[in-house]
């Protein structure tokens, strides 16, 4: 369950409706980056839009995507979109090999047997070939690139620039846990920081009534009556029959609000579940008092009815799907999670408002082993990417807002003069790069600000 | 037959005589870093002595091997043998895949269908995974670790540098031709400085005669009897029956003279072939006034005798062995440069002493193909290195002496505060890290001393 995380925020943008033009493009890329032993190519999707491109000599603003339909963060990432008009820049978005159409063996292209190029480092080799394309193979670029991206995509964005630097003057990383692998972060960090949002933009009685549902629960399902008129009540789309039809209940709960708290954002939004504004502020309304028994299951019920039929279009709580949304790029996800991306997690019950789950790297390995054929590297992020020493790098941004969850695994600490942090309060997963809402805190605006006078430095930089 | 250029000085440094010792120790390492299709994993092998080590917190000297065995390098890459007493550093030289006995396949691995794992990332990733095991696999390394190369070896100690800054604090980069790639420097570059040497060190007789000597031993050999004195007169082992023979007789000789500027040190050696000191001052005293016909002949002939007889044990001259010493290591190199390693060269006849030969790389390329079924990548060594774009890199010092043919593919303009250079007018090919010699010009003493400061400064920072 852990494993689908990062791409659940991917796919709750898939549903959000916008109006940017882009014209779409194919570029071919070879499999392998890295050895010249397998020799197929396959054809990357990118799209461009050139509307505000100064062409003699304006910015090239790239989009490392991530887990995902480029065309999901080519339509959610308004800032970039926003701030090209101001710079007069080209705006590309770049797909990520083995999501969306950018499928090395097509349709078969997630099976064991094709899977293995799935990787961070082949998808910024892509990017790296992109981009000096688009420059014309030219040994001094002419155009300065500066790459945006958000969670995973935002991993990438400092990636590219710490890898790549040649061909990337700068990186806006926004809500990029950087820092969530083995060891460097502590594994209840991301459930601490949905607890503190419930806290927060809730209430401590709204906390503690969560924190006391999961036995609740466990224990009035357990009588069938009792099953049943949770089945009423919570309007479900299946019957809880056995103690693992209460598990996968519980489970879709507590991803409710996992997401409740990444998508909390100060206005309303139709993603994954059409949900008002500040979300997490209007759930937990239900819970503003301490509740026992059938009052706290009915709690609990008004909370899934919300996240589930807040636009009253669902005909019932579908909490056996789980985060299985049924589209491919969920399957990738998983794979890079039980190969580079191992991400430990785990919840105390005491700090957050979850059943007590430890971190087990020996289960998790025998998922990944089960699932993909593979064992998970839990050193290989770091070797390859820095982890926390990244004091070599120049010219990112990494912005973190306080109520994401993701937060827990990003950078807080100015890393030298050019890599530097902004700490967004009010922000939950990267709101900073979404399309300005008169419903915006300051510190996002401000947050917005910062980022372009950083990309209008890098770029002086870069000409001079 | 430029394919093999880079190889040449390793299998000359091969028959040196040194007392360094060592441990031998073999780590294990995945054959493909950047996928999981491929499971296969083999022994890199590394030498370590500990001697000087402190081993509390003392540095970790790396040296980046590169195209043949790590021995080799160990042997006389003394700069870093008694630079690390004064550092108290652990020595470790780790040998470069698909060389030596770092072999992913065993005897075969240079078959083409092997042969494909060998390229540079996945090296370097090799020394990443190596470096991080001797840290202790630590999320903090313990240790700073610098990093050390001469020629392709001193590329890699600088792109180590700069893919890994958290794993490497700084690197010294001797004779690193990371220029040497299309578009970045004039492709007579190379020839132009063995010209030079011949010129300075010798005299501009000495260039006028090896210039006019090609088209005379041409014409000369062309007449069956002169063939056969040039035979007994050269001592060569086969006689030139054809044009094809003396075409090789030339390649050897321009080979030969290449050579000569790159070991033109100022002490004897007993390198591929024993050579006195200054050996290109040595063999220009028999071209120092202008020679014609059979004078011409007698003067070339002295050059070879001294470049394949200086020790009087050689008995005949094999002119058509080429720079193919039966060594499986030329073959890996020619496998890099048919794929990342291209570097263009060419000769004009003008400002270089040889036959005009222009740079064609349809021509290299089908070379390849033929030999290898792959096609060479001009740009992928820029696109993943950098090319001439280094300037968000940092503690790298890039050294080259001016009497080094491959200092025209050098870095020669300080970068940034902390990338530097390092000219070394009286020095060939990466002796800033030989041994000290009593005959060590005092450029040399303070390039030596230069890096010293350097290594220094990049500890200090790192412990900081």
């Amino acid at each position: 369950m852990l494993l689908e995380k990062l791409c659940l925020l991917t796919l709750t943008l898939g549903l959000v409706k916008s109006e940017y033009k882009y014209e779409t493009k194919y570029f071919t890329v070879p499999l392998d980056h890295f050895g010249f032993q397998r020799t197929e190519t396959f054809q990357l999707k990118y799209l461009v839009n050139e509307d505000f491109w100064d062409r003699g000599s304006g910015p090239i603003f790239f989009y490392t995507g991530n887990e995902g339909q480029i065309e999901v963060f080519a339509q959610h990432t308004g800032f970039m979109w926003e701030a090209a008009q101001e710079f007069n820049a080209k705006i590309v978005f770049a797909e990520h090999r083995y999501y969306g159409s950018s499928m090395p063996f097509g349709n078969v292209s997630l099976d064991n047997k094709h899977i293995g190029y799935l990787t961070s480092s082949q998808a910024l080799a892509d990017y790296a070939d992109l981009l000096d394309y688009l420059q014309d193979h030219a040994v001094t670029p002419k155009y300065p690139v500066i790459a945006f991206g958000g969670s995973y995509g935002g991993m990438l964005a400092a990636y590219i620039r710490q890898k790549y630097p040649h061909l990337v003057a700068g990186a806006i990383a926004a809500s990029a846990p950087v820092h969530m692998f083995p060891g460097m972060t502590p594994c209840d960090a991301y459930y601490r920081i949905v607890t503190a949002s419930f806290k927060n933009d809730g209430s401590k009685h709204c906390v503690d009534n969560i924190r006391s549902s999961w036995s609740a629960i466990r224990e009035f399902a357990s009588n069938a009556t009792n099953a049943e008129w949770l089945r009423k009540k919570w309007n479900l789309c299946d019957p809880l029959k056995n103690s693992s039809d209460v598990q996968q209940l519980l489970d879709f709960l507590q991803s409710s609000y996992e997401t409740l708290a990444m998508v909390n954002y100060p206005f309303a939004s139709d993603f994954l579940v059409p949900l008002p504004a500040y979300p997490v502020r209007v759930v937990c309304q239900y819970l503003n008092q301490t509740l026992n028994g059938t009052k706290l299951m009915e709690g609990i019920g008004k909370v899934l009815d919300t996240f589930t039929n807040y636009n009253k279009k669902t005909k019932c709580a579908d909490y056996k799907k789980g985060s299985d949304y049924g589209n491919l790029d969920a399957s990738g996800w998983d794979y890079q999670a039980c190969t580079e991306m191992v991400m430990p997690m785990c919840t105390y019950g005491d700090q957050d408002m979850f059943e007590p789950h430890a971190w087990n790297f020996t289960e998790y390995s025998d998922e990944c082993f089960k699932k993909f054929n593979v064992r998970p590297l839990p050193d290989i992020a770091r070797v390859n990417y820095g982890g926390d020493r990244l004091q070599a790098a120049s010219n990112i941004v990494f912005s973190n807002g306080l109520k994401d969850p993701w937060a827990g695994g990003g950078v807080f600490n100015t890393i030298n003069e050019s890599v530097e942090t902004m700490l967004i309060i009010d922000a939950a997963h990267h709101l900073d790069l979404m399309p300005s809402s008169p419903a915006d805190p300051s510190t996002v605006k401000m947050a917005r600000e910062f980022h372009k006078q950083r990309i209008r430095r890098w770029i002086q930089k870069f000409r001079k």
